[in-house]
């Protein structure tokens, strides 16, 4: 019952409203397509500049999801 | 004067706000126990995933404190 | 001949018995969807505790498979 | 035309607002003198504790830049 | 509710058995002055060797127990 | 329309001919089963030694591919 | 006999006159309330600067201690 | 006179042809604007893909030069 | 007295039972040639695999052996 | 007011006496160029040989100096 | 049969032509007092740098090679 | 005439005094046996304390000697 297998892929999403939101962005993006996501972890945070601002920011994220259900 | 000695503890908190609001919650927690706290620094930022969405966000810190006050 | 392309993908994988056993659960597990595994790398080794024991071990592993075959 | 080059610098901002706005602080801070600037990466975030309370955000990031232009 | 905060500490533990063993008496042996340990990290894993044989297994881990009981 | 989300998978290619050959390998490959790849990243480089000369050489690559075309 | 538990713990120790004599300031200070202590790594050697002088060293080190006295 | 000074600095360079070829691309840049470079590594290399080819590569470089001329 | 000088190398060692008989092989086969092997470090543990199992197990190991015996 | 903005650099130093001397030589001739330094962290220590004995000490230090004054 | 035991050790090699060169001259030279050489790693690549243009390579590398036989 | 090949060798070394010295001591030692030695490189530093004092320093060294000699 406890020998749960999970997979885990690397994504990047992006947002230009901010780090949370762009997080959110690629779970919700990834979510079209993978089923029983468990947990995300920040890898990286960037933010694209153009003239001076932060016009969008950049997340690369490992996502888990359970293999095990049949 | 200027030789203080601080410890460094590592703790995880945890929000279903977001990440600033995770970290704010650990240390509100540790000030019941540990006095003096100086500054923290983010080890990880994770997000707990149920029905694709993030449910709560989750970090790891360490939190430098003094020792030095008698 | 010798032009092999390897994929990688990163697993985590878990038993009650021990850390060996969490890597052989979750190389078989992969094998369901996975052909042609060739090499599997331990990346982290956890056990998850109640009442003081270990009740269960998880690894996250990396696994590579050769895509080459026609 | 695709040969670019870029130069990165490390910088430190700061804010009382949150990550966030450290992170925009140390971009528009930086643009009074850095032109071109192209993205920017986090490398470590912090907090400065008083009373209990993080105090002000301070963020590590490096800064590229584009050098070609003449 | 779920606003969870936790503690790590890093522990290191022997034994003349192997390496599952000495993370199990590093587990046992912190279970006398801590409650609530939840998780175990290996951070390192040693040997110390005499007259060319393994004499004991020495671990390193991280365990993380949980601090909002009252 | 800058809310891209990106994928990225890990491969290792090899070449006889020298580094370079073995990522453009990989890439050629991938391109048979992955649509619109976008960037790679060198992770780790290796060659295969025999009597004492280089006979392959291997690439350890992270691969971004863009998922949000529809 | 050989199977002691250790644990380590994270100090941060400073000196005017140095970096071994910042080590062997926070080493005094955590004998005051920390017994049996074994061994320290240094972990981050720093110096603090004033009017282009290093005014004080700070040192981060890990100290592990034996838990295993009765 | 053995008591040079070094500054480091990170750029990131690029060329169509390959890794080579964008390293000397961006010391050549360097050299319009820094005198006396004696050394540089390679910190990162990538490839940037477009129709399943690479069309350029980029590489992030640290370059140290001495200061101590006068 | 306590002025030993070591010597550090880097081994790896295989095994079909499984980590630690890789460990122990390898200590077995470097002490032919190595005399007074102090402690054993675990850098990497690999499992290569044929048809879907663990066919022998791979370890890369760092071995400590004094150099002070006269 | 707190909202300050650090840029941090890389510099080598080196000294024949030893390493505390190789930082405050690498602090004391950078000040000639940069203003308002405030700290240095040591990311590197090496020594160079000649006939079996360390001639001179080589450091590689980040140094950061405030950018906020007017 | 197949316990096999590898030393590793680590060289540098260095180069006119380029960076596969310094490598392949690093494992021809090595050749010399080392038998059975089976792979190599490149850990780290560097260029050195007289009047603005890299005069020669230098790579540090691990190479792998086999004790077994006998 | 620039093709050198070096080779690293990993040592630790200790000494009652210092740190510097137990550098030294490393290199006086090792010159016993290795001859043409060039550089060294500290990878980490360490005390061994008894009754609360730093009793022994201990350090782990890397070591680069020429090959190219004959």
């Amino acid at each position: 019952m406890s020998d749960h297998v999970y997979k885990l892929i690397e994504l990047a999403g992006s947002s230009e409203k901010g780090i949370q939101d762009a997080i959110e962005n690629a779970i919700a993006h990834a979510s079209k397509t993978i089923r029983n996501m468990r947990w995300v972890e920040v890898i990286e945070t960037r933010g694209h500049i153009e003239n001076d601002k932060i016009m969008h920011w950049q997340v690369k994220l490992k996502v888990g999801f359970t293999l095990d259900q049949t």
